[in-house]
């Protein structure tokens, strides 16, 4: 669903070969914001794994444990890690959130690969280990573990039960009928009526982007920021995900709205401070390179 | 998924017109009970068609609707509602989770019957109004729809967001991999391995029985049942729902299973007082008179 770090990262190394300018971030740096988002998506599947462990009935949680991993990579969970550090917090606040975030991207994939009826064939182009059917009732089964993970996480002194429910209220908009759902149907349109940049934008804006703005927002609640730092933030999040949308979908013209995207991701982070700055930014600065091309 | 209460009903005029013991409630009692649960039924339809405008995108809403309105009837919710009268609390403190309880028996029904390659034919028998990927989407969408309904019904004062967040942990769970969606993994096959008795009491447990368990239990802990009453009412719960799926799938043999669930059910009823008991017996008394026949 979502384009991986390498990708992009593959797009950072073109782009600064062709025109490396003094103020694009040095190799090193990149290494090391690379390896900043790595460490956290290491940590978020240590606690799936967890989470999921390979137990009986195997034939409930062995398709549980494989389709939880066997979605494309998504930057939105580490995202929400990212932003409860950026405000302040501890990461241990966010895993539960980021790991159901990835729980409902993978459930929707599993859903979206579904072969139906109805489909045009290209969606049945990836590889299926179950049947439709385990395939679809494991994703029924995802969906609710997921939040049920999250509801798990009130702290024992439950001081943070609010916060808990306002993340669970931001989780189930972006990934029910008017986020992710409303994605994944209009891109159906999408295969049908043709590539028109406008659509592309909002199936961009209804998938990706309202995940990753979803994942910001929770993990800025999450890690106690004030409002102004959640909506920033979840602007932020908005932006970067819809250009990882507009990579996936790659439809020649988009260059330029993505480059814009970028200078508007980077200028909501402009009123905050500190070294998870340069981190948080790392994950749209490739994108402002596509202005030059 | 589960049988209607105009079933159970008939099914007691047909045992009371047999076998008139003087202990059965009267006509005029029956009547009143039936119309207490129609009642609460009403007020959560009410519930839900203002929490599902059909407004626009009615591509989303209109499916959505319908989907929710196209279920047949489970008394899951309304036992939500009576548990929490029982336990001394107000109808309106149950309406959140009684919808969410609802809604994901909807989505689950509609899932249910989605025709699947590797589905039996027996699955497209029901009538389809919309084609597999929309009712498949709308499904996907009502799951996080009534999780948010339910967080978001947490009250001004904020004085009971503990009650709501173990209310949605127990909705994720009955309605999960261990509850319903095990249930319908079991279902599919019964309808290739034969109808085993145990198989039957096993789907039953997982399928209604999970489900009114969790609605008897979540409107305890809305209500504000002590620990002992809210597991005494999901045991009741579990039973009555238990019943329903026996009785719906409807095997030869199992009359004098039903009849032992049924006291069983009562027996749980045992310690609670008030006029409420009479009301909530009677959502399982009919299914004692099979022990006669």
């Amino acid at each position: 669903m979502a384009i991986s770090l390498s990708h992009i990262n593959a797009k950072t190394r073109f782009f600064a070969n062709q025109y490396s300018r003094p103020q694009l971030p040095s190799v090193a740096a990149m290494a090391q914001n690379q390896s900043y988002w790595i460490s956290i998506e290491d940590d978020i599947k240590v606690y799936l794994k967890k989470a999921i462990p390979i137990k009986s009935p195997e034939t409930v949680f062995e398709p549980m444990h494989h389709i939880t991993f066997a979605a494309p990579r998504t930057t939105a969970p580490a995202l929400c890690v990212a932003a409860c550090e950026l405000v302040g917090g501890d990461w241990s606040q966010a895993m539960a959130a980021a790991s159901a975030i990835h729980l409902m991207h993978a459930a929707a994939y599993a859903h979206e690969h579904l072969p139906l009826t109805d489909r045009p064939t290209y969606r049945s182009t990836i590889q299926h280990k179950y049947g439709p059917n385990i395939e679809l009732l494991t994703g029924d089964g995802i969906i609710p573990f997921g939040l049920e993970l999250l509801a798990r996480s009130m702290d024992l002194t439950q001081s943070n039960q609010d916060k808990i429910l306002r993340v669970i209220i931001e989780i189930t908009r972006a990934t029910g009928s008017q986020g992710i759902v409303d994605g994944q149907y209009q891109e159906l349109g999408l295969q049908q009526l043709g590539t028109d940049l406008e659509i592309i934008e909002y199936v961009s804006r209804k998938k990706e982007g309202e995940l990753h703005a979803c994942g910001a927002a929770c993990g800025a609640i999450l890690g106690g920021g004030a409002e102004e730092e959640i909506e920033k933030l979840r602007n932020f999040g908005m932006y970067a995900g819809m250009i990882q949308g507009m990579l996936r979908i790659n439809k020649n013209g988009s260059e330029e709205k993505i480059a814009k995207l970028a200078a508007l991701a980077l200028k909501e982070l402009e009123s905050f401070h500190g070294k998870k700055i340069e981190l948080i930014s790392s994950l749209v600065e490739p994108s402002l390179e596509t202005v030059v091309v």
